[in-house]
């Protein structure tokens, strides 16, 4: 490799030791430069959040140099949030912009809603408003010595995509795998429906007082519908749903303005 | 009043101390029964976070009966994060399953694409994920005892609104007032788009080692697009921007179902 190697940034919500971030690592270092900043420890759930209130420190936990074959590597970890580790990369870690942004691969799924809470997905959105294209990786497989390789040509075909074609602004993928070790193909999906069932789960502390875990079971509302991605991931498909940080109900603007917009008492004044 | 008073859910990110919380309450109390779960201190910038590896626990603060010109009054703070109050409180401390979520007053607006970083916001998207309308609250003024009272006609007439005509299915309203004491109007608006610039600030400990605060300013790239809630925001009108909880970029499907789906090796078997 001669010419400026592409540089892909990766993060993930499990932390920097993750067996999914380091499968995902050797999937995609053929492609070029990798910088990974990753969480200190698991971050499940952190949506987008960031450390408003807490001050953040990075370590760097390994440097290798490239060769011909493969592009450098150095690993951070962060004691911040998913969201935390790209704003990180970008403004102080990274030599330069990343070509691409890869969340992943996540021990569990983000399929539907879930995505809303979903660090993974965190990591493709903060990208998306960076105005970077982005792919979120999440397998159904959840235990931490996981086998993600069944996976393999499916990633590599996705940011093998992304690398030469981008994806449009604004726009992320959200990537889901079963817990099977062969796919039948791609699927582009829509975001399934759902909710959670009985979310809590009350324990009493040794003085006496109730505390609860967050627990229960997702409860799809349309996941006999085969546009879904909470179908296609549980058909063995690998769910592609594209997601798109303009979260603007377009559709609902028309019907609010006639309610609301502009207020009778000031249109003459405008 | 006899007949079944109307249920509010209110939380927020500032913590269940906050003015602007109790100010929404003073301006809502009329309409029915107030239940409040909110955080026990401030948790600005924790988007949908949920607290999946730490236990969350509750405190009661505050129990007041309804009388004939107010409904009842419950307080409870909570451990966990907005997103938590909200599971929590449709769980376990709603009597019933409210008929309107509100987050707010927030201390600090979110608009933009901060949006997706807002914890106020988080409110009304879980509400939204519980199929109840919701409308989120923030205002431009930031400090501890900001007077909020200018807004007290907008609330009033989008709390009215909402109970009266409901929202679309999947819809919830983001609502941010400028740092001013009288408004032009309510402006139905797109979510605006931009970056933070400058995200963080080193500092080094005592010790020796460095650390980083998040800081920085927001920089739109649309701010003067009178479409956006950047602009209507910053031009005095009550910005509301409907958000849909479906994130599916469905534009962009046909696209990329043309380069990916149904890969070829499988068709025939299909």
């Amino acid at each position: 490799m001669t010419k400026l190697r592409k540089l892909i940034l990766i993060s993930n919500d499990d932390g920097y030791q993750a067996r999914g971030l380091h499968s995902l690592i050797g999937m995609v270092r053929k492609y070029g430069d990798i910088v990974v900043v990753a969480p200190d420890s698991g971050r499940s759930g952190a949506s987008m959040s960031i450390s408003s209130s807490t001050p953040v420190r990075n370590k760097l936990i390994k440097e290798e140099k490239g060769s011909d074959a493969e592009g450098s590597l150095t690993i951070w970890s962060c004691s911040g949030t998913p969201d935390d580790c790209v704003k990180m990369a970008f403004e102080n870690l990274c030599p330069r912009t990343p070509d691409l942004v890869l969340g992943g691969i996540n021990h569990g799924d983000n399929c539907a809603v879930n995505a809303h809470y979903s660090g993974t997905v965190s990591i493709a959105f903060e990208a998306c408003i960076k105005q970077v294209p982005a792919i979120a990786f999440s397998s159904g497989y959840t235990s931490a010595d996981a086998d993600f390789s069944g996976m393999t040509p499916w990633v590599e075909k996705l940011v093998e995509h992304a690398l030469t074609k981008g994806l449009p602004k604004g726009i992320c993928l959200n990537v889901n795998c079963g817990a099977y070790d062969e796919f039948k193909g791609i699927k582009i999906c829509r975001m399934g429906m759902g909710d959670w069932k009985e979310e809590w789960q009350k324990s009493i502390h040794p003085h006496g007082w109730e505390y609860y875990w967050i627990a229960g079971y997702y409860a799809p509302t349309d996941g006999n519908d085969e546009a879904t991605d909470t179908w296609a991931f549980k058909n063995q498909y690998v769910a592609v749903t594209p997601l798109q940080l303009d979260l603007t109900a377009y559709e609902a603007m028309k019907e609010l303005e006639k309610d609301f917009s502009p207020t009778p008492s000031f249109q003459d004044g405008e």
